[in-house]
């Protein structure tokens, strides 16, 4: 089968043929519908020169970490997916500790390669993945579903932790309505009755948030910044003065999400917020909280965008996407 | 000013001039925009005997007890509220219990009196309330607004109960879709993207639960209460058959909040409901959960509709009402 | 090895050598330190005349479903595990539905065989597990921690659901010191400040619940059941006189919790608890809970006592059992 | 009566002959049984220029914030206590925002005098307080109780706010065992099963620490604090060394609360904490978890160390106070 490989650090990747893997003990095979390419594609390509401390990539490795596919093969010992079930592949924990015993597989600290990380990734014909990781997504097309598992997972994740605030009345501000922020207004609308508050430096991104269901869309800026005018901030940005704004906005009691990976730095002390609020960050999200994505999907309160890319078009697609000219999610199709 | 007044149990009220009634400590005057009337009023004028033991009614009395108006003079010892500003009156806790402290004034053991419970009611043209009963409308129509304390807040303090369990991909049953069971559906719409099933006996309520968003309709019936396939079920008729139905249909961990009064009566047992499941009444709802609801009808997800009747045709509203004749809440205007 | 097994229905098991299991994918090896007996064992061994529908036991099968022991192997596709590391068995779920996704395993309603019940259990030298059932035990005797799986577990999981409600000044009470209840007292103390009451028809037992932090200790019976008394009732009985019992002692927004399996069967209706409280039924425990509970023990708040046998005393040991005769729980040790 | 009253901003306090106050409308009078007096007071007397923004303080004025006393009389409007029965005051929210609707009295925006603080204090003979400010504390002496709703319910409130992380196995990190940090490890090992690590610069105070329940105690110093180490940490302190110490030790999901209000200023950006962390600042406590502190009193679960110091020694107390002489709590006795 093709499969796009990286063969060693720093070297471009390569279009290959390869056997189709099988899965082993634990394993499912998936036949790849699509397989989206974001940002920490172009860095894993780029800019790594060799495995980070914390997972284990060993090279060759084909690259692709937003899978979706069809059930194809269980491995030994595998039960209760049926072949040509559609699928997509999210974060597998251990199994073992108290966050897997939670469900909190992303936050597992003893998870280390993952799909398209460390193990075999989805640009190609056929992935092999955990079982664990593997999540019908029913009636869904696979290859629209395949990015649900990263920017709408994540998006979702930070507003699931703050959804007991957002009852009648309250006001919710998003800031930054890109890949993430964008899926988390149809998230918050589909979800609570909050009055929400975009912001963003573009006007035509602005325009979006508006038709995707925003009440209120104004420029990032901190003469917008409204002094405790929000019960929750999710900042989707995370760059000093995103964070700042978060900070001014926030009422006591409230709750501040920082999403995005800015490397803003500010300074933090008894009277950066308000009493009572609460700061914290997130990282990915959880198999339920997928789970129930999916179930937003399907109830059709959101509709995902991608735009599809033949596998052998794979390098034009991370060129385009590397300067900025993709609209929506780019996926890859076999 | 002209109120409706009960001088004695088992006698018919009649509409007398009394005097414009003064606020005492810790008390606020509105002049009233509208009180809607219920089935409670009914059974107060007609069945009622003698004050229930949990409750302090002594006669005369000026009946009412959906009110909203205006804020017209606060009491001695109470700040806050702006003359002219609207608001509803809603069940005044003792302020002193862990109750209360809460903010579960509705539960609260202490209370006795309320506003057309033992307190002068809103048939009339001013009404005196405990403070801490009143609650600013915002903009609404404080007529509107007034029913929205009773069928409303009860309505709403269930949804809020299972709130938790209604995440995407779930299901809540509605049976009973009435003055209560029509709120909860707009309610559950705002707040949740839980799939909808509305159960009722008549095909014309069926057909406005589906216009209010309920994404099946189904006729209450056995065999249309198919097992475990609820999160959560909220029936707001109570009788025997809607119980069992809602034990029928909960899932393992759901939630069966009986609402409805109705003389049902069930054999509970430990095979009643599947493992993990939870059953629950309720009363009326809280003072932060009507503010929530404001907030749900000023971000217009909800629509209040009311057929207003001068506070003179008061004997003809509830003879309508007896006679099953009122659509929507009907609200005397004085 | 040996192995106690039934060998078909309403036959008596025989203390029989088999072959030492292999581990498949995804399954590890124990070496049984010990196995808990009890009543549902003499279930099956008496009472039983073919599998239940919603699980699959198929004869001959080795008995046993509270197993401790030291991992011994890990099947293909394992990792995480150390040989020799102390660990019990708990229920396996499928690993794929919404219920696993959020760690309640207990609930999951895909799972069919499990350790002792379709599976070969630990009445034998080794016994083969599911990886995800395998939850490690630190520093216990795994012997010693056999038993938490089950009356340890299932009480637990009751006191973790109403635990929001258990603060300072608030009271709890308990219904049945038996093996779940004298556990749940010993919970209750290490995780909460509320006011522990419990009730037994032996006085003996009283004194047992008394030593083990009972606050107060009363007489099961209806005139000792004070009238909205409690904050929660656990009843470990579920007998009509004790559900019974719980409604007239529960507050308003209290909860009960009918873990006991008694056929107590009573009339509900909206009047049967006072307004806003919660009824609900339990099944076992999620692996979450396994381990704070284990954590309990670690942290030396709860004393497991066993009376240990040998495996080829076992038939004794059943007997005594079936007799009454054992005080603690009886855990069989190869 | 006897009042020590400040007259003019940097100004000495004079004790001084003023007339029993009268409770107006919504007020209730205590005679007064203690007074705790605290740094607060010292800044009051020393520092302050003038009234703060955010409340309203017009001298002449009573000080003192933490009263206890005996009910002695209620003002018009006001019912539900009795007169003799102890109790204390608390903050006083405005009763009618969404803070105070949810029983969050202390985050109320709207609240603006309160006893000592704009309104005529505790170091008096008598002492009026808004009815809804007042707590009964049953059978305690409400002279010990005084500095529960000061130090002791602050510290309350932040261990309520993380509680259900601390569950069986799990660690929480007490930084700074002074008056805030010794009740919170009483109030944590009457409420929760998990591991309590206390820091503290001096040996002496980790003695006590051990005393009070700590399971383990160190040195605060950045050695110390092991790297994702705690499930929770409670900064009583809230230096810059010691917020960065409990960024280090906290693991993902956990909670970090920032109590202590020293100058301590920090860099945040999102690599600050594990992923999934939680920052948190606390302002005192609600009323009902002084009503649940006090219940923990009652139950024997936390002992009050007061020193007792007769009303016209109240400049030595101060004074004694300000050079660091007193041990426990110093409450001024009318």
């Amino acid at each position: 089968m093709k499969a796009y490989r990286l063969l060693q650090w720093q070297q471009p990747p390569q279009l290959l043929d390869i056997p189709v893997p099988e899965p082993g003990p634990g394993q499912v095979r998936l036949k790849v519908a699509g397989n989206g390419i974001c940002q920490s594609d172009l860095h894993l390509i780029h800019e790594w020169i060799a495995s980070p401390p914390h997972i284990k990539v060993e090279l060759p490795m084909t690259i692709g970490h937003e899978v979706g596919g069809w059930v194809d093969k269980e491995g030994p010992g595998v039960s209760g997916f049926e072949t040509g079930q559609a699928a997509v592949v999210t974060i597998a924990g251990c199994g073992h500790c108290r966050y897997c015993a939670q469900g909190w597989n992303q936050y597992c600290m003893h998870k280390d390669a993952q799909v398209g990380m460390g193990l075999d990734g989805g640009l190609a014909e056929y992935v092999v993945a955990p079982a664990n990781a593997v999540v019908p997504v029913g009636d869904m097309d696979p290859a629209e579903a395949a990015p649900l598992t990263d920017a709408g997972l994540s998006s979702y994740h930070a507003v699931k932790r703050v959804l007991p605030l957002l009852t009648g009345g309250s006001t919710v501000a998003v800031i930054g309505v890109g890949g993430l922020g964008h899926m988390a207004i149809q998230e918050l609308k589909a979800t609570c009755a909050a009055r929400i508050i975009a912001f963003d430096l573009s006007e035509t991104t602005l325009e979006l948030a508006r038709e995707l269901g925003a009440d209120e869309c104004r420029k990032s800026d901190d003469a917008n910044f409204e002094p405790m005018s929000a019960d929750v901030v999710l900042d989707f940005v995370g760059a000093a003065p995103t964070i700042a704004g978060a900070a001014k906005m926030i009422r006591p009691l409230g709750h501040i999400v920082v999403v995005g990976r800015g490397s803003g730095s500010v300074d933090f002390n008894h009277r950066f917020m308000p009493y009572g609020a609460t700061l914290s960050t997130t990282f990915g999200g959880s198999k339920i909280e997928l789970m129930e994505l999916i179930g937003l999907v399907e109830a059709g309160y959101i509709k995902p965008h991608i735009t599809r890319y033949p596998l052998n078009s794979v390098e034009k697609a991370l060129d385009r996407l590397a300067k900025g000219e993709i609209t929506g999610r780019a996926v890859i199709v076999p």
